[in-house]
C-alpha cells in the first residue's frame, strides 16, 4: 500500500489570457517538476462536482474527499463560518451575518459603510441564552458568522436579513415546529444585540464622525454542520491536511484528519512554499493520506492577474522537487477543486487538469500539465471518481466481487 | 437490426513490463485483426462498474450486461457457487465454505492443512432437513459452496466462520426474525455433517498419517441467488453465452442466456480459441447476441506471466480473422472486464480499451487497440454505457421521445 499526496491548487484551471499570449496560467508556466509528473502518470480533465458545476472550494473539497455534496453541504452559514476558523462541532446551526445601519427602525445601507474591524462587536455580542451559546465571529468588512451551540436545536430558521434597504429588520422566524425554540432564542440574541450595538464605543465614535454605524447585525443562510463519516473509516488511511485557509482546515478537519501548522503558510500567495512540502514529506511518517491546499492560484484568479498566477504554479513547480524521488512508495495526485480563470475572475465551472504519479502505473502520452495536453490523457472524470482512483493507484481499494 | 458479437478477454488491461521492455501485453502483442477491428469501428477506455473500482468478474460482467451490480451482487456466496457450476434458481441460499481441522472443540487450522480432493467428503454431506435441499460443491484445496434450496429461506444468517484459530466454530444466528427456520436448519445440518466427517475414511486415513483432518465445514457469506430480468426482455435480443468459465455461463445463465458447449473450450489459456470463434459463427444463425469470454488474459495477469499474456492475446487475433467479413451486418465489440495487470498479479482500477466495430459507423483516429491508443479514442465510459451502445450501434435502439 501506498501513502498518498493530493496536491490541490485552488482555482488551478484558467483560459486563454492576453497578458499570457493566449495561454493559461499552466500553460505559460516553467514547470519541469509537475510535467515530470505528468510523463510519470495518468492525467485527465477532472470537473468538480460534476460537468459545467461552478462549485465552491467547499463543495468540490467536500467531493474531491468522497463526501457527496449534495448530502453533506448543508449551505453558506455553516461552510461560511468554517471558514472564518471557528472551531465548529456536528450540530452547530450557523448563519452568515451582515453588520447594517438601521435608522428609524428602517435598514438605511445593508453592510453599514462596508465598516472595517469589528472583532470588538463580536466579542460583546458572544453570549448564552437559554442554555444555547452564541458565538460570533468577524469576517471580511461587514461580514460575520453566527453559530449557536446546544441541545433542541434546529436549523429551519428565516433569515432576518430583509435583503433590501428601506425595510424593517424581521424577526427570526420557524420554518417548522420543531424550530419555535430556535426563533425565540435568535430573536432574544437579536434584541440583546441591538441594546449593545447602540451604545458600543466604536458606534458612537462613528455615529460623531457622521459615519453609520453598525447598530444591526442580520443573520441569514441557517444550516447545520454536517456530521461526515470519518474518513479513516472510510478509506483505512489517517489523514493530515496541511492548508492555509481556515475553510479547508475545517472541512478536513469534520472529516477527522489532523491539521498540521506549518511556519509561515498563510493562505496568500507570499505563503511558504517551500515549507509546506517539508511539512508534507515529514508527515508521511505518521499519516497515509496528506491533502495539501495551496491557495494562491486561486487569488490570483479572482484578482484577474494571470502573471501572479503563472508565478505561483512556478513556485509551487519548484517546491515539489522532493516529491518526485518518493514516487516508488507515494502516489502523487495534484489538481485543483475548481477553475478561476482570470480573464473572468471567479469560479467558472470549466473542468481542470488531474494527473496520478506513481511508480508502474500506466503512463499516458501526455507529457504537459496543463487543461489542453491532458483533455488528451486518459481521463475524463468528476470530482467523486478522485478517491476510488485514488484507492486503486495506492494499492488501498478492495475488489467488489471476486 | 445487426447481430452482435461481444468478445470479453477477461482481465485484459495491463500495465507496462518490464519482460516487455515497458509495454503492456496489448502493446507488445501482434494482432492485426484486433487493430483491423480498432480502425473500422470506435474505440475508448471503459471503466468497470466505475472510475477506480476493481472490480470482480462477477460484478463486471453484470454491468456489462446491464444489470446494475449495487443491486444484482448479492455478495460472495452466491457468485462463489455459480463459479463452482452449481446450477442454481434464484432465490436460493448459497454460503462460501471452508473445510477446517477442530481438535478439543477448537479450530486449529481453518483451511485443514489446504486439503486436497474433498469431492468425496461433499457428496456425503449433502441431504435435506424439512423439506430444504442442501447441495455441497468442493471447489479449489478446502474451499466449498453450501446451497439452500426450498420455501421460507432467508439470507440474514451470520457466519459459523469464527474468522480466527482457536476459536470455538460457530453457530449461524439468524440476523432478522424471518431468518429463524433458516438459522435452525443450518445448525442441524453443521451437526449432522460434524459426525459424517468425524467418521469418513477420508478423515481417518489423514489422521492415521499425522495430518490434519476436515472435520469442520465453516459457511460465511450468506447471500440468495438474485433474480435477473430476462435479457431477452430487456433488449430484444436471443443471448448465448460462449464461456469456459462456470461463473460467466452461470451468470449468463441466470439472465436467460442458452449456454453453448465448445469442444476444447476449458476457461484454461490451452483452451480451444479456434473453436470456441467457429461456435459464435455457428451461433449467429439461431442467436442475436453471443457473449464470448476468453480466460487466458485474466491468468495469465494472476500468474504475472505478461509473455503468456501476450500469447494470448495473440491467439485470439489469430482465430477472429472469420469475424472481419461479418462487419457488414454484425457488430463487433472487444473489451475486457477488468484490469489484471501481471506486473501487480491482481485485479485493479484501470480502465480497460473497448472497440465497437461495424460498417458504416465513425472510426475515430485509432488504428491500434491497445491502452494507450484507445486513451485518444471516442469514448471515456463506464460498463453501464455498454449494452445502450451495443443497442445503438447494432441499431436496435427504441428513441427516447421523438
Amino acid at each position: 500500500m501506498k501513502h498518498v499526496i493530493l496536491i490541490i491548487m485552488d482555482g488551478l484551471g484558467d483560459r486563454p489570457n492576453v497578458e499570457l499570449d493566449g495561454k493559461t496560467a499552466l500553460q505559460a508556466a516553467t514547470k519541469p517538476n509537475l510535467d515530470y509528473l505528468s510523463s510519470h502518470g495518468t492525467t485527465g480533465l477532472m470537473s468538480p462536482v460534476s460537468f459545467g458545476i461552478r462549485a465552491g472550494s467547499d463543495t468540490s473539497h467536500l467531493s474531491i474527499l468522497g463526501y457527496d455534496p449534495h448530502k453533506y453541504y448543508t449551505g453558506r452559514g455553516p461552510f461560511e463560518a468554517l471558514g472564518l476558523g471557528i472551531p465548529l462541532k456536528p450540530g452547530d446551526i450557523a448563519f452568515r451575518a451582515n453588520y447594517a445601519s438601521v435608522m428609524n427602525g428602517k435598514i438605511i445601507d445593508r453592510r453599514a459603510g462596508r465598516i472595517q474591524n469589528t472583532e470588538d462587536l463580536s466579542r460583546e455580542l458572544e453570549t448564552e441564552i437559554d442554555g444555547v451559546k452564541f458565538i460570533v465571529k468577524s469576517g471580511v468588512e461587514h461580514r460575520a458568522a453566527v453559530v449557536i451551540r446546544g441541545s433542541g436545536l434546529s436549523d429551519m430558521i428565516s433569515d432576518t436579513d430583509p435583503h433590501s434597504v428601506n425595510s424593517q429588520p424581521v424577526n427570526a422566524k420557524a420554518l417548522s415546529p420543531e424550530a419555535d425554540f430556535t426563533a425565540s432564542l435568535i430573536n432574544k440574541f437579536l434584541e440583546r444585540s441591538r441594546k449593545i450595538l447602540a451604545k458600543h464605543p466604536l458606534n458612537q465614535k462613528l455615529v460623531s464622525q457622521g459615519k453609520l454605524p453598525a447598530n444591526e447585525i442580520m443573520l441569514r443562510g441557517a444550516g447545520k454542520i454536517p456530521k461526515l463519516p470519518s474518513f479513516h473509516e472510510k478509506y483505512g488511511m489517517n489523514g493530515a491536511c496541511i492548508s492555509g485557509t481556515p475553510l479547508i482546515r475545517g472541512i478536513a478537519g469534520l472529516a477527522g484528519f489532523d491539521i498540521i501548522s506549518v511556519e509561515g503558510m498563510n493562505g496568500r500567495v507570499d505563503t511558504n512554499y517551500s515549507n509546506i512540502i517539508s511539512a508534507a514529506i515529514r508527515s508521511l511518517e505518521k499519516y497515509d493520506f496528506i491533502l495539501i491546499n495551496i491557495k494562491g492560484t486561486d487569488i490570483a484568479g479572482h484578482d484577474k492577474k494571470p502573471l501572479l498566477k503563472k508565478e505561483v504554479i512556478e513556485k509551487v513547480d519548484s517546491v515539489i522537487l522532493p516529491l518526485l524521488k518518493l514516487l516508488p512508495d507515494t502516489l502523487i495526485v495534484v489538481t485543483g477543486d475548481h477553475s478561476t480563470p482570470c480573464s473572468f475572475g471567479d469560479h467558472t465551472g470549466d473542468p481542470v487538469p488531474i494527473l496520478f504519479a506513481t511508480d508502474g502505473i500506466i503512463n499516458d502520452n501526455v507529457k504537459t500539465f496543463d487543461e489542453l495536453s491532458v483533455s488528451t490523457g486518459y481521463y475524463k472524470i468528476t470530482s467523486n471518481d478522485i478517491m476510488p482512483l485514488i484507492m486503486s493507484y495506492s494499492d488501498r481499494s478492495e475488489k467488489y466481487g471476486a
